[in-house]
């Protein structure tokens, strides 16, 4: 089996939209990759703004299929696994894996804190030998504001000299540069691949080593978001970082998740694509007339995108 | 349809013992759920130091329909059926609904932080219009040192003020007694419930109007916790509450879960009790030697266990 190369650049942790009634919605959500497939961004289905963890085991592995058998490309897709139960995600991790997944982007388990390192290791160790696939590619997940279990560097040391094949990079949603930096002094030159989690640390990332990013906003703004990680040694790259920051900064303004589907709605002039899972809660009026005029004052456009 | 009297005293968070392959073990677990319940105590499965949420859905369902179908009163069952998916807190709620349990203890959303009020409401709202069941009892569990979300007093009241007969009471395992304090003055004279999630606040929440405790330490000390909670008003409530905290403060000294499969191990002379499942891990042996060097200390012992 010849290797396959590693997948870079940008990925959208996809917005995952529903029906009035609150059950996923595969026809819309399949449109919606196939328009950041064309777009140039990868899918990193099943993230933190996909609202994966208000979803079941079931409706997760239904939305996997779903997509594959769509045709949409396993070798583009990164879904996230993780859970806090061992079981469900040996089950999600084997099924993507099996179908071919370029790799499988992992939170820790996140019900417990203050969890030992030990623990931490065997929760993934006994994933990986259960696994039991060559192919398997693991991204670890680091978001410490929202799991609050994280993945020190010693943790990472002890996985990948214990798994070199296996464990190839980190998501780094933890909104600390310092700490994407020590991960990149410590184990990039290893083949160890860093995406930040937010386009802000874009050009920083590619500028010291890193492969990418897997963030929220590419879900709206990928071409842009693309481009950069493409031509960040441009003598525009400072130019593109600010405008991508610009467009962010309208965007997390009020709350991310609900302002991401509020811009798809808007876009696609679409407005069943507002609708969130409880907890969440959608954008006030307030909020998305601050959002739109926000995103019109940046003159933010979303290409090639059918209405409806 | 006669109501029945609310399920009051003392409950187990019941640990899940697991096989060598970290599955679920039934058998083990009716034995420990049917000592548990000729002790006096009432059956929380599913709760935090029952490692719920390192159990898949299908593995709780399985969980549950064994011990109904070997004849456990779900009378004497307040099964946890909170989760970060909606979609798997109604299946879970239902099932244990329909079967007739006493109630259900459920966590909030816990994955999201900082979510709203009103999120957390929509959350409450569409599983008891999804379960549709009159029979539904929901106790609110309050633990915000692990979920980091919690059950605010207006919350609370928002949800009794829209489901009276559902919203039954809380689990409150803040660890702060100003808080169970709060709970205890605004709702328990309109019939709220509220239960301490550890025994060492169970005679101040019985002599402030409270009705009982489920608490971890029940799982290996339920008859004294049971006797104090029936008798909190004997002249030696004072001294009983002492020898209770003596003991707890030996178990929780390392860490609470395994240490509680250690005592278990020990007083059934049965090894296979200590197996936790990742992210926890078992006692190291010189934390397993001063839990057993203290509890001898105090001369305690566990009535009625079946050894092995």
């Amino acid at each position: 089996m010849t290797e396959n190369p590693r997948i870079r650049g940008v990925l959208a942790p996809v917005v995952t939209p529903f029906t009035k009634e609150l059950v996923p919605d595969s026809q819309r959500f399949l449109a919606h990759c196939r328009w950041l497939l064309a777009q140039g961004s990868g899918l990193a289905i099943f993230g933190t703004n996909s609202e994966a963890n208000s979803l079941s085991l079931d409706e997760r592995l239904v939305l996997l299929d779903f997509l594959l058998n769509a045709g949409i490309d396993p070798a583009r897709m990164m879904p996230g696994t993780g859970s806090c139960a061992l079981s469900d995600a040996v089950q999600l991790t084997e099924r993507a894996t099996q179908a071919g997944c370029a790799g499988v982007l992992m939170l820790p388990p996140f019900f417990y804190k203050n969890v030992a390192e030990e623990g931490l290791f065997r929760f993934f160790s006994e994933i990986i030998e259960r696994v039991g696939d060559a192919r398997l590619r693991i991204y670890l997940y680091h978001i410490p504001p929202v799991t609050m279990v994280g993945f020190s560097p010693g943790l990472v040391e002890r996985l990948l000299s214990r798994y070199p094949d296996v464990i190839a990079g980190m998501k780094d949603s933890s909104g600390d540069w310092n700490n994407t930096k020590t991960m990149l002094d410590n184990f990039a030159a290893s083949g160890f691949d860093v995406f930040v989690g937010s386009e802000t640390f874009l050009l920083a990332n590619m500028q010291h080593g890193g492969v990418g990013c897997i963030s929220a906003t590419a879900n709206v703004n990928p071409a842009a978001i693309e481009r950069l990680c493409r031509s960040w040694q441009a003598v525009d790259a400072g130019a593109q970082q600010q405008r991508l920051d610009a467009v962010r900064g309208v965007v997390e303004r009020a709350a991310l998740l609900p302002a991401l589907k509020a811009v798809l709605a808007r876009y696609r002039n679409d407005p069943a694509w507002a609708t969130v899972r409880p907890p969440l809660i959608e954008l006030n009026l307030a909020q998305r007339r601050a959002l739109e005029q926000g995103l019109d004052a940046l003159d933010f456009a979303m290409p090639g995108l059918d209405a409806g």
